[in-house]
């Protein structure tokens, strides 16, 4: 089987695999109990803390373990901005990129239920954030400005460090990065100071289904997510998920050890799938400024859907963009904010990706894409 | 290492642990993705509900997979009451029991700020729910009543019969049991029709941490408790984490099927433990309705803490009271319920036993009982 579906989920390395199984087994005592086993298991927690905010080039007490990159995502809309209409009652507006995951668009109308109105800044052709458009919704009302680093349909990769730039003038704007997409090759991009909450899920690198992160600088107040046992410094309650914890921060390491390589090669596998494409006329999503390891593509007017069963009697599977509205059959959100047409977006497919995809699965993967749009045609 | 802290927290089974590695390295599909592989992980996911239904005697469609206890806790008393608030303008109580988690306790401030009258229903001096009292204040006023079916800190066994009693008469008060405490040897507690909401931790039965479930029953309203992909039939967004969730279902079979042979074991060593502990003039809290896996008693005026780590130096791991509490020093809230006077109440350790629980196990508790006794008396 050759796995092109990695901005869905990856499959969990084996190092990742050996922690999580090491831990369940050796360290299951509860980092809340007094006894050596729970406060060796408090210690490991603390370890893993350290560990993933080094990286992160943060402070370990800004980082948070949460059980996905949706649940972050629902702090921050939620916890933080319910903090920051109580902190700036006259400030009524936030701001949303037109290319967001569903776990930030479905949150829009919770946040007009609170008297907030939501501005959508609008991406080019590409997928990328339109900077002047921003500028011109950037100004005293904003309470928080909310978009993604790289996008999960087609790969764009946003102009983090020119938005840093025009939030010098808005100290007081929250600036919330969804990151989860960016771990693959783009983790540096994570790194710029001004950046206040930032979402990672951990199985987007090769950790565990279960485990997201959630950085909050010390400089932004949140509400509690989960009220009880006073966990995560009282503001996310619930016994740890220690051994996927533990999972996640082996995980990072490994991407980050690995990332220069890792985005050299897929790179490389992008520019061959990509040229390979452009042979066999396919429509390619995104431009310059795209994540290397995603490709979005369409043969229109063959539907996404029956291309991903057609690769996979290949052996190749591919997702008909995001995998979280695919089987919900949803509107292709980022082609339409890139103003493509219905009749071409309805045709994309996504090629995502991982740490373990080879040569050998690249072969396979045209081979594949040959067949089919000879077939299909 | 004698672990006898299995309230807090429990050793995953070798068992469970086969389960997670097959699914994590075999199923790492997204259930939303619609090529072969994210077809079988749905599959899976689908198989674990069903178990999972089949065990606590609810359809499949009422059983959502959800981080933790505490999380399962947070959505009904903020996701089912806000649902609630809405449906019955008029009706503004919320009846809680004396002897709730802190994932219970710690939201009554967020109930009160809603508007909601919060009314404590107190236990008798074992900490039993006072069935007189708590007719006394079920009403028309009353949106929802909240506790536990086995109080996590002495065992107390609540008399869930009575109350589904008492409920027949005010048929639109939502009836939420948290029965994390109850899995180990009281799982049949749980299985009362009138029961609307359930909240289950599947570390507390021998799975992983970083699964909990909570049961809706679809006579129950409730809003989106985390908004995005609609995964949980739009209830619960977030990638499924599908490797803990069917370690969650083979861990509930276990439990299940061998619940009734662990009751009969672990109440002869609970005999055994409470014999002993009378003839060390132990004080022992709770009476003839406690969980077989549960023994709290103290020895003061030695602090509970002391104990602890007295016991620790003869290998055998015990907590003081609730781990969710203990680190943060808070007071014995279930023995102050109890009337147990403070001086009492702060020497207070529980001893609390699961499925790999032995008979040395207990022996050697006894001798560190009887050495510890002697040493700090």
């Amino acid at each position: 089987m050759h796995y092109f579906d990695n901005s869905a989920t990856t499959q969990p390395l084996d190092s990742v695999m050996a922690t999580v199984q090491q831990v369940a087994q050796t360290y299951y005592g509860n980092p809340s109990s007094l006894h050596p086993l729970g406060t060796q298991s408090k210690e490991l927690l603390t370890s893993a803390r350290r560990q993933i905010s080094e990286i992160l080039r943060v402070s370990p007490e800004e980082v948070y373990f949460t059980s996905s990159g949706t649940e972050s995502n629902n702090w921050v809309l939620q916890g933080v901005v319910d903090e920051l209409i109580i902190i700036h009652p006259n400030r009524r507006q936030v701001i949303v990129s037109a290319v967001e995951h569903p776990s930030i668009f479905e949150q829009i109308p919770v946040l007009e239920a609170k008297g907030l109105e939501v501005l959508i800044a609008p991406v080019n052709g590409e997928g990328v954030l339109d900077l002047e458009a921003l500028k011109g919704l950037l100004s005293d009302q904003v309470l928080l400005l909310t978009h993604l680093a790289v996008n999960n349909e087609v790969g764009s990769i946003q102009p983090l460090e020119a938005v840093s730039q025009l939030l010098k003038n808005y100290p007081h704007i929250v600036w919330h990065v969804d990151g989860v997409q960016a771990t693959t090759t783009q983790l540096q991009l994570l790194f710029d100071e001004r950046i206040d909450c930032l979402s990672l899920s951990g199985h987007k690198f090769h950790a565990l289904r279960g485990t997201g992160l959630l950085v909050l600088k010390e400089r932004v107040s949140t509400r509690p997510f989960l009220y009880g046992g006073g966990q995560e410094r009282g503001y996310r309650s619930g016994t740890e998920a220690l051994p996927t914890i533990a999972g996640t921060a082996r995980a990072l390491r490994v991407a980050w050890e690995g990332q220069d390589a890792l985005k050299e090669r897929l790179a490389s596998y992008r520019q061959r799938i990509v040229d390979y494409l452009s042979k066999l006329q396919w429509e390619i999503y995104g431009g310059n400024s795209t994540s290397e390891h995603i490709v979005c593509a369409g043969l229109a007017p063959v539907p996404g859907e029956v291309l991903v069963h057609a690769l996979a009697e290949h052996q190749v599977l591919v997702s008909t963009t995001s995998a979280c509205s695919s089987r919900r059959q949803q509107f292709h959100s980022t082609l339409t904010s890139m103003q493509v047409p219905e009749h071409l977006s309805a045709s994309a497919i996504r090629i995502s990706m991982g740490q373990l995809t080879s040569q050998e699965d690249v072969d396979q993967l045209l081979k594949a894409l040959s067949a089919v749009t000879e077939q299909l045609r």
